[in-house]
């Protein structure tokens, strides 16, 4: 069902404010920047041994992340699982009983096929469904 | 300095009403569940692949679990970083400028030294070391 935490998505002010803490302080390194049009974010990648911190940075006031921010302040954002089948997989959370934001997949940074959990079903964490292109 | 994401950590309300999620319909595995007095806290891991899940659930309401769900709700508590020689790498982030929450190591679960960085230094997050025994 579940293959592995495929990162932590985290919602920050400001990229460049936020890198130096993850680049220089613990010296992890910065796999690259991406811009997802679609979900409203400039994305990092930072790479931490076995799976990867995901910094998000809002593109405009209407981005889920600076909505996220202005009501919780910076922070985790969200987990996402890595999944084979991204869409049988929606199926069988449905099927337990679970409410999905996303009821199909869409495209996600690195092209990734992403669907988001309710938080509602999730005792309020938002968990991320993710399947990376082979 | 930082070897890989050793956990994330959950705060729940309840660990018998949040595991079903996780064990029967993530279908992820209940590595055990262990009580850390010093913390305050009954602990279940949860082996997600690459890293583990850590739900934590308070034993009183002076537990600072029980502080954070009663100011934030449940949700992701903490992100704990492994480390090797822990008592080095506290001393390298506090000569980077960060403030620990704790200056020396003590011991939580599963006999790991852990450490926790003070999200005032983390833009809000609240990191924790981690050093597994051997």
């Amino acid at each position: 069902m579940i293959k592995n935490i495929d990162h932590i998505g985290i919602a920050v002010r400001s990229l460049e404010e936020a890198l130096p803490l993850y680049t220089e302080t613990l010296k992890l390194e910065l796999e690259g920047i991406e811009t997802v049009e679609s979900q409203g974010v400039k994305v990092a990648f930072i790479l931490a041994g076995n799976t990867r911190l995901e910094l998000l940075e809002a593109l405009s006031p209407e981005s889920p992340i600076a909505k996220f921010i202005e009501k919780r302040g910076e922070g985790v954002h969200h987990v996402a699982l890595g999944v084979d089948n991204i869409e049988d997989r929606i199926q069988q959370i449905k099927e337990a009983g679970l409410r999905m934001i996303d009821e199909t997949s869409r495209l996600g940074a690195h092209h990734a096929k992403v669907a988001f959990i309710h938080p509602k079903s999730t005792a309020s964490i938002l968990y991320e469904l993710t399947e990376r292109p082979e």
